[in-house]
């Protein structure tokens, strides 16, 4: 039988638990640190921003998880603990081994994350005290509380759960992450975690937890700016009893189009509650000459800001859409390209088409906006993920430290 | 004695005249059209947008000016005659004919550029009429008029003209140019027109323009977009008697840099009326390994949007500078990066320093804002210009066809 708890997800898969409290880094009082855990020993598998400047819960968590395996993660949100020196170093693993001294486990199997306003210290008193008081409240119940811990600018928590059978064994995922300001793709992007009962080799999760961010984190933009934070996590501590996962064949291709449904998922939610957004908008791009190659196409629209304003405004501005291709770093060829709204064509053969306008305005009104251009250059497709660009991005942006 | 004139400044140099007049295209009434002639033949080199999409007339004018000469430009604003097919460059080509028929010219010695909304043909009953008015109306005093039928959404006109002796000759340069939107950096970039009445070699000229806009059009950025409109040309009759010039030493040397000061001024004018702009930044990356690497770093951060919504919003967050320099597609060092406001240091070694709030909101404050970053990793420094990003920008841009 499949069973799904959207809220709560993190702690949807047996023996996780979680907790959220706050220790006053949020100036409203809300919930800002969270502390995940696994009961017993977990593979964990990570992804990090690829940010030249690396914020030291990033440098210290992506030393640890080399090893493959994780029992915590502890995250606050408020401070980004980045361009912090030796203090910040110090401070990441300061919260990692006062969880491990309140959780009885050795620091190294716990790992630490942080967003939040990037170039200030930590708190440590706050931090400390929010430490012990998250590691006294671990729950099952404390999924949700967890996943409004970790959120900065979002409006909502994004969660997502899910079930799957492999040889008898209900084996479950669940997600939470946390996004809003300076998402774009290639990077490991924002906060993401994942939990999964599945019984999985630390190299298969690996590999699996790559494929499902490429097709989920890495397709999405919000500004086309990348944290110096991001991070994505998944853990996977065998509690459903499954054969264990070796490899990406067989049950190993059932749990990785799970775990990639759970990222695409979180994905859609963070660009969905991107800062400032009006409009949840898909660019598709086929007839691409590579995956990879209709993808940087898309990119390059997606992240236009003369594209992403004309959404906004709900104008039929296709030119845009062109002009945004042509500067994208994979050769089209201008005379081939076609454009549309949902299935109304604007432009054809990279030229001007006659179109209904009324038509036009119609579907831009929609909260989902879909792009649709042929590059007719071969078998390729890809779709990436944005918002518009809003006078409110501009307003949260515009202040976001005070 | 050195004489300037920057109004009508494209018809500071001896032998050239301009018009400007409206036909039309635009629907406040305001001139539309331009054309510019030299009275005696003249070198003519160009720079082109590197969008792969390119316009109509980018594709006739950069045939034309491979010759190297040229005796006259039109130019229309409020139709870009891009993405039009075959259609337009029927047109462009008809734009050149008509030109060349009232001058008296052969239609191979005319070149055209236009701006404005891409996607729509050009209404040539309309361009016809004001092509045969401007080339009656052609005079020296028509500089200013021609300045601002070449406008969009700029507010104001951009001139800038200057004079240099040359063995004893005086040789006057003049420019104007068109920006707003869509200006970024690598790329011909927007509109701009430059003329001279030095004797130069076609090379030279090519040569000298190449630096020039290396250095003034190629350092700034506004939206991160680049249009399939963007040129910049200039044209040299020969009429101020000077020894011609065959290279860039000597009066070759003294004639680039003051080409180059004609295009820098032009090129500052369009940051500060670029869309929405509040504040003029100034961005300049010291210690890079290359002027390139510089450039490059410089750039990253004149891109990002958050770093130019926290100028809009007088934020000294230099976590966002950090970051955004973090993204930067050369190598940099994280611990040894210095960020500075003017001469107020806000960031050492990459990481946090104390400065005084107040301090930083005075600097933040102002219309023009320095910002200063020390890689220490060489010797190479660059500056390069953009606008803050703001309420208005949106505003602009999302409806900017209508």
């Amino acid at each position: 039988m499949k069973t799904t708890q959207h809220s709560g997800a993190i702690t949807f898969a047996k023996g996780f638990l979680a907790s959220g409290v706050a220790c006053g880094l949020k100036k409203n009082g809300k919930s800002d640190l969270a502390i995940l855990y696994s009961e017993s020993p977990a593979s964990a598998a990570a992804l990090f921003t690829k940010n030249q400047i690396k914020a030291a819960p990033v440098v210290l968590s992506s030393k640890r998880v080399a090893s493959g395996s994780a029992r915590a993660v502890v995250v606050n949100a408020g401070c980004a603990n980045s361009c912090t020196g030796k203090k910040g170093m110090d401070d990441a693993q300061k919260m990692t081994n006062l969880v491990g001294h309140h959780l009885g486990l050795p620091e190294k199997e716990v790992l630490v994350a942080s967003t939040g306003v990037i170039g200030r210290t930590l708190p440590m008193d706050k931090i400390a005290s929010g430490i012990e008081a998250a590691s006294r409240s671990l729950t099952v119940e404390g999924g949700e509380e967890a996943a409004r811990a970790i959120l900065t600018t979002d409006t909502f928590a994004k969660e997502f759960s899910t079930t799957i059978q492999l040889g008898g064994k209900a084996v479950r995922l669940g997600g939470m992450a946390k996004g809003s300001g300076m998402i774009h793709p290639n990077m490991a992007t924002l906060l993401g975690f994942i939990t999964t009962d599945a019984a999985i080799s630390k190299d298969a999760l690996r590999q699996a937890l790559a494929q499902a961010v490429d097709r989920s984190f890495h397709c999405i933009s919000i500004d086309g700016d990348t944290s110096t934070n991001d991070m994505v996590l998944a853990l996977a501590n065998g509690r459903a009893g499954n054969k264990t996962i070796t490899g990406l064949s067989g049950d190993g291709a059932a749990f990785s189009q799970a775990l990639t449904q759970v990222c695409q998922e979180l994905a859609r939610r963070v660009v969905l509650d991107g800062e400032g957004a009006t409009k949840f908008i898909q660019v598709t791009v086929k007839g691409g000459p590579s995956f990879e190659a209709a993808r940087a196409a898309a990119k390059a629209i997606a992240t236009s800001n003369l594209f992403k304003t004309a959404m906004f405004g709900m104008d039929a501005n296709w030119g845009r859409i062109l002009s945004a291709l042509g500067n994208a770093p994979v050769p089209i060829n201008p005379a081939k390209v076609d454009v549309a709204f949902s299935n109304l064509t604007v432009a054809k053969d990279g030229s001007t088409v006659n179109f209904s306008e009324a038509k036009a305005l119609g579907l831009l009104k929609r909260k989902e906006v879909e792009v649709h251009v042929d590059l007719h250059l071969g078998k390729f497709e890809a779709t990436v993920f944005t918002s518009d660009l809003s006078y409110d991005y501009i307003k949260i942006n515009a202040s976001y430290r005070s």
